[in-house]
C-alpha cells in the first residue's frame, strides 16, 4: 500500500469515499502533526480495529490563542509523513489553511458546558477552534472511527459531545495517554523543554499517581485528593494554571469540600516557564501514571 | 415509487446511503410542515434537477424565541405526506425532537455577520437555532443537493454560508420566491392571518414592487429606495419591523444616504397584529412581486 499525501479537501474527499467504496472502513486520526509515540499508538489503534488509516495533520489556527504558541508551534510534515509511511497509513491529510478556512468563512461550532471549567476559562475560544476544527474535518473524511488520545481529555469529550450533537456518522474512540520511561505525557510540545525544564515536568505525573494511589486506598475527599497535587506542582518550580476535579462525563466541577461519588477526572494544567503541559487521570479507571518505585 | 416516512435518525441516514448507493443523487427540501406551493416549487425543482427526492419536516424549536410561535405554529402532517406523496417525494423524514437533540446535547453552530442585520437582531438566538438544525440535516442525509426559497433570504445567505464553512458535501440551491395572486410571499405563517390582515398584508408585495420600479427606472439613493417602502407599509395598517437595503451578499447594511453600487437586497419584516411576514427583492435581479396594473 503506498500513502498518499492530499492537500485539498476534494482529494481527500474522493479518497475518503474510495476507502468506503471498496467497503473497507475508515480510521481517521486528527492531529496537528509533529507526530510522536502518543500519535503513532492512535494509528496502531486504528489499525488493529481493521480500518484504513488517514492521518490529518493541520496546526489549526482558529484553536490558539493570540498570547499562544501558533507561530512557534512544530512543524515537521516530511518526517510526520515518513512516520505515517512506516505505519501503513494510508492517506495524509495536510491542508494549507485556505483550505479549511474558505475565503469569507464565519462559521464556528460550540459546545457549552463542557467547555466551562478546566482549560476552557484559561483558553477563550480554545474549545470553539476544536469544535469548528473537527466538525470540518469529520465533515470531509465521511462515515469514520475517529481516534483522540485522552491526554486532552476534556478536548476527548467535546469531539465525543458534538459528533452525537451534530448527528455526524462518525465513531468517536478515546484512547490512553502514552507516557515516556518518568511518567511525562508525551505532547508535541514537550520539545519546547530545556533539560531542566523537562525534569521538573516529570513532577506532573508524580504528583498525579500520589492521587490516584490516595483514591486506591479510599480517600474520597476532594480536597484531599486535589490539594496534594497542586502543592507538589508548586514544590518542584511549576507555575500551576489549575488543579480540578470534575465529573467524568460532563465535566462538572467537584469543590474540595464534596466527595467524589462517581467517575472523576483530576485535571491539571502547569507551566515550567513558558510551556504549557497538561494531563489527567480517571480515578479509580486509570492506573498510576508513574509504577510505584520499590523502597 | 412508494413514499417512506422515517421517523429515526439511523433510517433517514440508511435511506439516503441507499439513493446514493443507485448512482441516484439525493434532493433534500428541508421544510418546517405545513407545505404550501412555495414548498411544493421547491421539491417541484428538485426533481426536475433528476434527484430522487426527500423531504424533512420538522418544526425546530431552537430556531424560536420564547416570545415567539413555536406551540401554536401550523403542524399538518397527514396533509404533508400526502402532498409529497402526489409530488413523487421518495421520502419524507419527521423526527420527534429528541432524535434532533439528543439527551445532554450542547453543541450549536452559529454564523456571525450575516446574521447581524435584517432579522438577527429581530430574533435573537434565531439564525443560530436555524444554522444547529440545518447542519445537523445535513449531516444525516451526507451528500446531496438542498433547496430553499428566496422568502427567507437572511437564512439561505446563512445555510450557503455554513455549508461551504463547514466543507459539507451539500450544494445549497435559492429558489424564487412563490407568490399569491396579490404578490403576497406563501408562507405558513399566512394562516395565522384574519381576513383584514390578509388583505393589509398585500402591501408588501406592493411596496417592493414600487421600489423594483423605482431601481429599473435608475434610482439608486438608498433612502429613496427604502423610505418609500417603510412609509407604504404604515400607511398600510402594518407595524414595520425593519425596512433594510443590505449588499445581496454579505448582507452589509445600506445606509439610507449611501448609493446602492452593487447587488442590493431590500428586505421588510412587519407585523399585521400578531403575525409577523418577511419578503424580499434583489434589486436588478427579481422582477417586481405584482405586475404592473394598467392604469
Amino acid at each position: 500500500m503506498t500513502l498518499v499525501v492530499h492537500r485539498t479537501v476534494a482529494e481527500f474527499r474522493r479518497a475518503c469515499d474510495a476507502v468506503r467504496a471498496t467497503g473497507a472502513s475508515l480510521g481517521l486520526v486528527p492531529t496537528m502533526g509533529a507526530l510522536h509515540a502518543g500519535h503513532l499508538a492512535l494509528i496502531d489503534a486504528a489499525r488493529e480495529r481493521g480500518t484504513t488509516v488517514a492521518v490529518t495533520i493541520f496546526v489549526n489556527p482558529t484553536q490558539f490563542g493570540p498570547n499562544e504558541d501558533y507561530s512557534r508551534y512544530p512543524r515537521a510534515l516530511e518526517r510526520d509523513v515518513e512516520l505515517c509511511r512506516e505505519r501503513r497509513v494510508a492517506h495524509v491529510f495536510a491542508p494549507l489553511e485556505r483550505e479549511m478556512y474558505p475565503e469569507g468563512e464565519r462559521t464556528r461550532v460550540r459546545v457549552s458546558d463542557l467547555t466551562e471549567g478546566l482549560c476552557g476559562p484559561k483558553r477563550p475560544g480554545h474549545f470553539e477552534g476544536v469544535a469548528t476544527i473537527v466538525t470540518k474535518l469529520f465533515a470531509v473524511a465521511g462515515p469514520c472511527t475517529a481516534f483522540f488520545g485522552r491526554k486532552d481529555y476534556q478536548q476527548l469529550k467535546v469531539v465525543e459531545r458534538l459528533a452525537r450533537d451534530l448527528l455526524l456518522p462518525v465513531e468517536v474512540v478515546g484512547r490512553p495517554t502514552v507516557r515516556d520511561a518518568d511518567g511525562l505525557a508525551l505532547s508535541s510540545r514537550n520539545a519546547y523543554l530545556s533539560v531542566a525544564e523537562r525534569e521538573r515536568a516529570s513532577a506532573l505525573p508524580r504528583a498525579l499517581s500520589v492521587a490516584v494511589r490516595a483514591f486506591e486506598r479510599g480517600e474520597r475527599r476532594a480536597g484531599a485528593l486535589r490539594q496534594p497535587v497542586e502543592q507538589a506542582l508548586t514544590e518542584a518550580g511549576l507555575r500551576v494554571d489549575y488543579v480540578e476535579l470534575a465529573g467524568a462525563d460532563a465535566l462538572e466541577k467537584i469543590a474540595d469540600d464534596e466527595a467524589v461519588q462517581d467517575r472523576a477526572v483530576l485535571a491539571v494544567a502547569a507551566f515550567a516557564e513558558n510551556t504549557r503541559l497538561i494531563d489527567n487521570v480517571v480515578l479509580g479507571e486509570d492506573p498510576p501514571p508513574l509504577p510505584e518505585i520499590a523502597p
